[in-house]
């Protein structure tokens, strides 16, 4: 039986391209054709026509659910429609919640995002400051039914150096943060490689750091990156480069607003949102492999 | 006009004691007179005779909302539904979320907890992994609206030891993580501080440690406390004596288990769960006076 792991790889493959499109919804950007009583039915009808967009091109989608939860429990719902039609459609889904807790509490969200109950994702992101306790709960989950966690070691934003770059002494010397939390999450993933090589334990590394991605990649040769800030944040292919393996695996790519706001500029205009998004997933897709395991 | 942290304080100098309840509810545990068609509109009925029964007694209840979100948009309805009615009874409520994004993402958790329109929330708990990016979007929100969150800095759990125990190199030598977020925590407050003289950007530090506590309460000096961790956890009053300055504010202290399923270790039995939960919290707060101030 397959892991989270090598489902993940196995549809990277089948698709050709490492692309997780980020579905982060802002009443501002939604065209006139998916508007529908309430931000929450307008989002999902918005979705819908991404993830139909995109279905047979990209292996993943990534929903941030603080776009929803904005709307409260209204909110919540279309985030967990949106999650079960991106399933429905094949794709592998990422839950972009950072949840964070310990003991019972982490069980709780871990089976919120993974029980396969509440929210149908494969999938959750996990913010690792409470150590091993808050992860633990995800890793049993994801052990027992097949499902992933990407969790947090160097992110795209700016200020991630204000604790993520610190030095911190170790018994020979000094490593900075965010190579303490690589090498905690490849520890915590060792027992969840799959079939292909790779771990359901992943990592979120920022596309924004490509320096850091390199020794991160080092550290971590069997996990997962989950790449955010391509494209809108500032990250290119080149920058992305570091994160990939030797075999062209080992990382998928987000892009979120460069995608589902493709529309913006391009000559499709609002009514063409999905047609400019299956283009934004083609060239992104070509600018990707021309540097991908090269 | 008073500030979030000048109406918490007020809210403890009127009742007498800094006790915060823990509205964490769990379907193994709701006594039969609670019970309705499904664990949201359970656990809802609960926590109305929870907040009936200490309305009068603490200033403050923290609903920890994975309890809820393990049901999904329902439990997130029956967590909003708790938000309000604690409102609605005088409370002050610290949604209990750990949320931690950026930018745009962030303002959505903002506007989620903190805007008044889904949950009715006077404050949240934020995760700093991220640094500033990740803060400074709720730090706005409280600025307009009065609102409070409390930044994890030092938690309670025995993990919490393998990142915010790390020491970190700084220009004079070393500090812990738990140390370097504890001065970032009060830097950032020091524009929210209010007629009380303490912030409305508050910090969570586990009862668990208490040598701990002692030196954050030098670094934030007005920087009030969420401490979780007491009773159930192991925390005792003497564990959490120096979370409070000399001035015997500073903190406040939350309990869960030991309040609202009291009536498991009680005469009360589960009908008899408010009566139970009364009296453990009447004991709570003669434990602590005994130690606060002193």
């Amino acid at each position: 039986m397959k892991n989270f792991a090598d489902k993940l790889i196995q549809a990277i493959q089948k698709k050709g391209n490492p692309i997780c499109v980020g579905l982060d919804p802002r009443m501002a950007q939604m065209p006139e054709c998916v508007k529908k009583d309430s931000p929450a039915e307008t989002f999902l009808e918005f979705n819908k026509g991404i993830i139909d967009a995109v279905a047979d091109l990209v292996p993943v989608v990534k929903p941030q659910i603080a776009f929803y939860e904005q709307y409260g429990s209204e909110g919540y719902l279309a985030f967990e429609k949106t999650c079960e039609y991106a399933q429905s459609k094949g794709l592998i889904v990422i839950a972009d919640a950072k949840r964070n807790d310990i003991g019972s509490t982490a069980e709780g969200y871990a089976q919120a995002f993974l029980g396969g109950f509440a929210v149908k994702a494969d999938a959750v992101t996990v913010t690792p400051y409470l150590g091993y306790d808050g992860v633990k709960p995800f890793v049993e989950v994801c052990k027992k039914s097949d499902k992933g966690i990407f969790v947090l070691v160097k992110t795209s934003n700016k200020s991630s150096c204000e604790l993520q770059d610190c030095d911190v002494s170790i018994p020979d010397g000094n490593m900075k943060v965010y190579e303490l939390m690589g090498h905690y999450v490849e520890s915590w993933g060792a027992n969840e490689v799959g079939e292909s090589g790779y771990s359901s334990i992943g990592a979120v590394v920022g596309a924004t750091f490509p320096d850091q991605a390199k020794v991160l990649r080092k550290i971590m040769p069997q996990t997962i990156f989950l790449v955010p800030g391509y494209g809108a944040q500032g990250g290119a292919a080149e920058d992305v480069k570091p994160c990939f393996n030797k075999d062209g695996l080992g990382a998928i790519i987000n892009s979120s607003r460069g995608i589902i706001f493709a529309y913006e500029s391009s000559d499709y205009g609002p009514d063409g949102y999905q047609d400019a998004a299956r283009d934004a997933v083609s060239k992104m897709a070509r600018e990707l492999s021309d540097v991908i395991g090269k």
